[in-house]
């Protein structure tokens, strides 16, 4: 069949938003530029009302992992202990991180695709400097309830850190960085925003601000934070990149509560086809950001995905451990209920095909 | 005067290359798919060929100064003596990232603008694990001789390595890393490449990649190598722009001899202009990636600056020590002798009019 364009249905990277396409053809900024300084700050200031943080958004040119690893690296010191549930791709790449980075990490094993119950926060014997926590684990599709969890922690070790992985949702799911008591995050602009891969967004919280202990030369924190605030960074931006950001969050911010319905809507539509088809889907709790469902029984990946291929939509397998044993759809791109519609039967023909 | 379209005359980023304009303005790319993996090592093996290196080039989503950290981390350990010489703001970079990694430096202070001549190096007592060497200083416009320095180096250290910050040099100024006897270099996409920032490019000799020591997370070496020969990469990267340095490379490699010869003719007919209107240059040997002359005699950055941008051009200043006493024009952007002729003209106006 004539495909005109391939669908992106993948968590990330995703459809670009118009208005990012919009401002990547735009001719070169210097980054130095009044111009530029007044689109970076446009980008910093709407990533801190994303976050909901009154301490500060940092733009990083690098992928969600640079973002982590700075997060990390800058606000522990080697020998630090810190507490990471293992339930996924990302939040095992949160205890790498940690560990490679001289922390002593206390892994707490569960199975992929549960989320982390604020209960089983009471088990481990402290003290811990900090707490990683993945908000959407987006290898399993599964939705961390980061605020619950925080209170639990903090109930137990109030001087700890609580630094979580947004990226697959903010501009997803809702957020807020201190009214739940987290201390920083970190998002990527080729999810939620629907921009381009290529930088990474933290957020510290003015605690985390006071807690800082800058490390390494091109991910310091202490670096970008005396520059920011002017717009500028310490080392040449993916400009671009930023003002794509900027032109997003301009779009975006007014109407974040609608975007963060219809993500949730265009979910719940997937997850109910699939069911409906006799799809089991993989998460304890379901994130927006992505579905995720194990394969039907004697169905290999490469059957489905070519399936959908066909039909002019590229989606993605598993990884890690469910590498071969589940497929994802993901409408976190720009896209609306229109797609999901077309995403639903599409995915009705593509299984049924089978 | 009415300005259609400002022109970027700066030392990167620069004025993009149509092909990275229409690489970026298509669909969002995946970057597990098969045609980003074709893609990525198009980009990847035109990169080995710009380097002229049988070792391996590697893409980092980053700046420049990524790929600086990224070949500091992963070629010495902490408390290996590495030499810098340091003659302006870019040597100076080296000198800072080294000393960050834990390596014992020894600085060798030139004036800024000078060159390091061969003999300079048969000074410092050894041994030396390393030297750290800037092929083009943008910030003074000056170009050293890496060829010469690394052979003089060498006859002393034979064990060490060299390692080149490359990043306003390649596509600019000859280069030839295992031809030259050099071990290691690093590039980035904003500048002769002629695409947007937010890319390095590091290049390893056969040699290099015997000595690796790979250290950290985000700018692991050796997590890259495993990968990047499938057109994969450690973490996600800035695939859009993977896009448009496949693309510039295509158009670039074909005639890269007659592309560095214009370049050599553009700035030499900048420096002829300015030194016609009686303005000394501030390198010792000239770099075609930028000219760089000091103020006019009782004139003020700001007031040259202004009378470039009134004519629709962006000029830069200088940078630390040479911050309010020099300007630079650069044409390593997307431009020919068409655009020398008009930037000519264009000083000698803006110039006479102080």
């Amino acid at each position: 069949m004539l495909v005109y364009r391939n669908r992106l249905l993948t968590p990330g990277p995703v459809e670009l938003h118009p208005k990012a396409l919009e401002a990547l053809s735009r001719p070169q900024l210097h980054h130095r530029s009044d111009a530029a300084k007044q689109v970076f700050l446009q980008a910093k200031r709407g990533l801190e009302q994303a976050f909901q943080t009154q301490g500060q958004a940092l733009l990083l040119t690098g992928s969600g992992t640079s973002g982590m690893e700075a997060l990390v690296q800058n606000l522990f010191a080697p020998g630090d202990r810190v507490l990471v549930p293992v339930h996924g791709n990302f939040s095992e790449r949160w205890a790498r991180i940690a560990q490679q980075a001289g922390l002593e990490v206390e892994r707490m094993e569960l199975e992929w695709g549960r989320v982390v119950h604020p209960e089983y926060l009471e088990g481990p014997s402290g003290p811990f400097q900090g707490l990683l926590l993945t908000h959407s684990e987006s290898s399993t599709g599964a939705l961390n309830d980061v605020q619950g969890l925080a209170q639990a922690f903090k109930a137990r070790f109030p001087q700890a850190l609580v630094v979580v992985d947004a990226i697959t949702s903010l501009f997803v799911s809702e957020f807020a960085l201190e009214g739940w008591g987290l201390d920083a995050a970190v998002a990527g602009s080729q999810k939620g925003l629907m921009c381009p891969p290529g930088l990474a967004y933290v957020a510290l919280s003015p605690r985390a601000l006071e807690c800082l202990k800058p490390r390494g030369f091109y991910l310091n924190l202490a670096s970008e934070l005396k520059v920011q605030n002017s717009g500028e960074s310490a080392w040449t931006p993916a400009i671009n990149l930023v003002a794509a950001t900027a032109a997003v969050l301009e779009e975006l911010l007014p109407h974040l509560p609608e975007h963060l319905a219809l993500k949730q809507r265009q979910n719940q539509i997937l997850y109910t086809t699939g069911q409906g088809l006799g799809l089991k889907p993989v998460p304890e709790v379901q994130s927006p950001a992505t579905t995720c469902f194990y394969l039907p029984e004697g169905t290999a990946y490469p059957q489905v995905k070519e399936a959908f291929a066909r039909r002019g939509a590229t989606i993605i397998g598993g990884q890690g451990q469910l590498k071969g044993k589940v497929f994802r759809v993901s409408l976190m791109g720009y896209s609306d209920l229109y797609d999901a519609y077309a995403v639903a039967e599409l995915m009705r023909e593509a299984l049924r095909s089978q």
